[in-house]
């Protein structure tokens, strides 16, 4: 390796650090830190957060980037060495436009922020969190406009999470899945309550965490490596790549927490399977949270709410719950965790409303940024989306504007991910199961190796080494499409509940 | 404030978070890391030991410091900007002497070489450590070479646990304990086994920390704020001063988990005490590892495994366990729990021995470091010295090398401060006793405020704003004196088992 590359990846190799670090306090701030250790945990944070950034946009790196400019082009497009090269020439053009102290500043906000809405839902009062959003929402201003004007401001925050994906391609995709999918609620019968056999509880909690971790093995769980622990709100990183965490969140009802362990899973395979030749690189990770959700929204829903996986594993959970699921057969549990019904909890809800819930933060995050929507009217604006959409009341803050953990730290331009991470999820499904036609038949015995394996060959490997634009063109062979999805969903209906739907 | 204080507080405050992080991380290796982690932690480590390193010795902050030399000599030498420009003065000293990528690279060993113990105890077998302790043997002799030649090469490790202090201090005052103390072992009778009722568990490992975490709360432990978790080997640390972390190991027996937790309370609550003033500066933690352990070990053994401590305590503990000891009375347990007897694990050694068990690791240390002894006989060794000092065999080496955490990462220079600390803490127990003299009383209805409150005047409040010896001399009155430790021991030894020594 040249000299000037070696220093490339020693710097690189800090910064990765750092941000895995932080990504490890940060799950010990939501698992495992003592509430009074909020204040100083924010500090902590900004300084990770101001360190990496500084070296990021140190004028050190940028001789190194220019130095390596000849020998970047010499390189294949696809080699390790210049995707490295060039995704931290693009990450460090945007990281010079943002002052460190208000990267800092903004991570501090957040953190507090955190604090701040886990009180607030223990209260049940929004104005705890009010000024914390107030600030937030005015370091958001002041980040917004370290960059050029775009055509939408909200672009600049998308960008963070999807990046290259404008605001009007996220809309369009959106609006098109609330088109095509309102139709589709109004069309489902609703379940006899009787039949609702996942909601009948209460479920032993201790019970659903010794279920879930084994099926979790079975999916690809190494309990060498990885962690599961519980969460207010779960969610997944990889402290390295052998060093893979997630959380969930039990209820005695829904049985919600074991399909919650199923889309953490699937981040955390993402992340697990990136190619051990980018470790301790930037390209170590998931190349966009719509790709990541991809994944996560796949292992919960393609895979964790198909037919196949239920045929496998519904007699060791009926062996878990005897008593609650002893005479239920595999078709009533079925149906019963495929319900189609609005309801309150976003990530509870079931995979065609879930679209809806995230419409509506979307345009919500969008009316707040753009000034037309006050914070101090965000709880009832929120009370009253989820009635217009959804068609149902909102009983208090918990259920309504405080029940994500995403807005405490305004991590604006995250909800529409999810959306498309279902959309894209879909498209990935199609092209796995043509490739590996013997899916359902594995899922069945218990084998969830193929599937991993495909997933490691066409997207994981790569990591961040290409756009999220390349990477799903990579491994989907097209662009973002609703239509496989909205197709999906409409045979699924058909077949679940005998709904024809055009 | 003046310019130059603001900026050198940011820069204090920025390694301080540093520091803070690497001891969270540090946490989280030993409670609750996936075993793969192993090598991703290490250099996550690495790397912020070097960061915080390059800060402590940049020019930037030599700059500082020499612009605030006249401001410092206008401050009353004890006040906080006075001593935090002094300390930070002569740590960056010490710092300079040392290259980053040494510094980095002795963390990163370390690191692993925790990783190798673990399995290396696991599989009994120390070969699987020694190569690391080779490595860090040979970092260690390059550490030592980057400063002036000392009397004694041993005197540069233990001064970066007890600064100041030199071998030959260290020595005499273990000297003196061997002296005085090998002859009461042999003049103690041996219980009866049978009145032995700390040991004759099984004691339910959930019931021990129910208890356990019972009894922290009462000596001071706030569920808010800190944490109880269980560690191979246990420690205390801060991630900040409002998020102290404590480790214990529970056995069925015996009972030492309890007095574990006692002995790691004792350092927590030092951390806990330093004045907020003091807060995200280097000055933010104990002043030296004997002051350190002067406190955990009075916890443990001048309150916990005192009389009117357990007049209060007892009838928890035997409703806790009626089986085990509902027909012990107090005297019986208070008798058992102060058993003098040579036994294999030093954490769970009498007071007495334990100083041996010291001794002689002590010795082992200084022989390997001057090359009078070979790392490869360094498990016969220990056992030779173990059978030589305390007559008796150990059986494998889990009980032997292998039992304490501190070789793993080459702590060499720390356990002379545990004895130390025996020492010290019977010093300050004189001085608060004369003071408070109702203390027992307090005990005996279950209050410790009182203690906790004379700690923090008198010790902790002060951080490391002082030498240990200067704050030692301000919390004891006078310098390190063995005398009124073997004074207590003996008077111990009298009036539980009517031994009566000159």
């Amino acid at each position: 390796m040249s000299d000037a590359l070696v220093r490339l990846k020693e710097t690189l190799g800090t910064i990765h650090d750092l941000e895995r670090i932080a990504s490890l306090v940060a799950w010990d701030q939501e698992t495992m830190m003592p509430p009074l250790g909020a204040e100083g945990r924010a500090d902590q944070r900004a300084t990770l957060v101001r360190l990496s950034h500084e070296l990021l946009v140190s004028r050190e790196l940028g001789r190194l980037l220019e130095e390596l400019r000849s020998r970047e082009d010499s390189l294949p497009y696809d080699s390790d060495e210049a995707s490295l090269i060039r995704v931290v020439r693009r990450d460090r053009e945007k990281a010079l436009r943002v002052p460190a102290e208000l990267r800092a500043e903004l991570i501090r906000a957040g953190s507090l922020g955190l604090g701040a809405w886990l009180d607030a839902r223990a209260r049940q009062d929004f104005r705890i969190l009010l000024p914390h959003l107030e600030r937030q929402l005015e370091l958001k201003r002041r980040y917004v406009e370290c960059f050029d004007p775009a055509e939408d401001e909200y672009d600049v925050l998308l960008d963070d999470f999807e990046p290259g994906m404008t605001t009007a391609e996220a809309e369009s995709v959106l609006e098109e899945l609330k088109d095509e999918l309102v139709p589709l609620v109004a069309a489902v019968p609703e379940l006899d309550p009787a039949e609702d056999v996942a909601r009948s509880g209460p479920f032993d909690l201790a019970d659903q965490r010794r279920f879930s971790l084994g099926l979790l093995c079975e999916l690809g769980f190494e309990p060498d490596g990885w962690r599961l622990d519980s969460a207010e709100h779960p969610f997944a990183m990889a402290a390295s790549l052998r060093d893979v965490r997630i959380t969930t969140h039990y209820h005695e009802h829904p049985l919600g927490g074991i399909f919650a362990c199923m889309h953490e899973f699937g981040h955390g395979l993402y992340e697990r399977q990136v190619s051990p030749s980018l470790a301790r690189t930037p390209l170590a990770t998931g190349a966009s949270s719509a790709l990541h959700e991809s994944q996560s929204r796949r292992w919960e829903n393609l895979v964790g709410r198909g037919r196949a996986f239920w045929t496998h594993a519904y007699p060791g959970l009926q062996e878990t719950f005897p008593e609650r699921l002893g005479a239920a057969d595999l078709d009533t549990f079925y149906r019963s965790i495929n319900r189609i019904q609005p309801s309150l909890i976003r990530v509870d809800a079931d995979e065609i409303t879930y679209n809806l819930h995230i419409v509506l933060r979307f345009e919500l995050e969008r009316e707040v940024l753009a000034g037309r929507l006050a914070l101090a009217d965000l709880a009832d604006a929120f009370d009253a989306r989820v009635h217009s959409y959804l068609g149902i009341e909102v009983p208090d803050v918990r259920f309504g504007v405080l029940q994500d953990m995403h807005w405490a730290d305004f991590t604006f331009g995250y909800f529409p991910t999810y959306s498309l991470g279902n959309v894209i999820s879909v498209q990935l499904w199609e092209r796995a199961r043509a490739d590996l036609p013997e899916l359902d038949q594995a899922f069945e015995r218990g084998e969830f190796g193929d599937l991993r394996e495909w997933l490691r060959e066409h997207l994981h490997r790569h990591g961040r080494k290409f756009t999220p634009r390349e990477t799903l063109e990579r491994a989907a062979g097209s662009a973002i499409d609703p239509a496989p999805y909205i197709r999906y969903l409409k045979d699924k209906l058909e077949t679940t509940f005998g709904v024809a739907v055009a």
